[in-house]
């Protein structure tokens, strides 16, 4: 199933959480919640101030090992008819080193998430996992792209 | 942080989706939405009736080709301070041929999912991922279990 780039771009701009996927070094998969903004075919996710578990920079160590990554955005809902889901794969890398694109997506990030109004989107040395996606997947149980279009639509 | 037993099978009880990964024989990983039911250690989740996309058994060929996955319950809220999730990782494999056991997880997924009143929880050959976790995870925002306390608290 295709969906429209618009439709995508509104949706990842809408849509507060997604789950992404990494490899570790030794070759198990590695799984979290996180918050991003995307633009131009790429998703960036910050290591801000929430608080971390012991492995919660495992997703960067798994992508500097690996270079991988799937992103997985998805509702569910107790109307299966209206299940959905879209996931990106692609490339995955860190960035510290680009303080224009760390600055821009500090203020993507600010726009889109309030809770950046009193948290910051970096803790410690600037941080992004960046995801280059290059197949996007989506997947709806009524076989149509109705359900992502009620996702996006205005409220 | 840890989190008792008791608490974590009512979780697993009473949460509807959770989030799988997997790795492809060629090292890239694979994430998709999951139901199931859990016992004593193990997470099984059945390939259905919904709707399959041309990769919808891949996560089957992984576990397959690597044995390994991460699943993963978490709870979004704007509120940050409510944020929670909890990972099993462990040893994954495909369940074709133990009718008892077949039977008797398509039982508990029609007592959790109603649903599966009118859609059958297998689709062709009876067939379930079994992901016995080696490995329990949990995080929350707040620093300690209430608010996945509250996930499983009577409504």
């Amino acid at each position: 199933m295709k969906i429209d780039p618009d439709i995508l771009y509104a949706l990842l701009e809408r849509w507060p959480v997604a789950r992404l996927a990494t490899v570790a070094p030794d070759g198990r998969p590695h799984l979290v919640p996180v918050v991003f903004v995307a633009e131009a075919g790429v998703v960036f996710s910050p290591v801000d101030a929430k608080r971390k578990s012991s492995t919660a920079l495992a997703r960067l160590r798994n992508v500097e090992a690996r270079g991988r990554g799937s992103l997985l955005i998805d509702h569910y809902d107790a109307d299966w008819s209206r299940l959905w889901w879209v996931r990106l794969d692609g490339v995955a890398r860190v960035e510290q080193d680009d303080a224009a694109l760390l600055d821009r997506v500090a203020r993507r990030l600010r726009a889109k998430y309030p809770q950046y109004r009193s948290l910051e989107p970096y803790a410690g040395t600037p941080t992004l996992l960046v995801l280059r996606w290059e197949r996007v997947r989506v997947w709806t149980q009524s076989g149509d792209t109705a359900p992502i279009l009620r996702a996006v639509a205005p409220q």
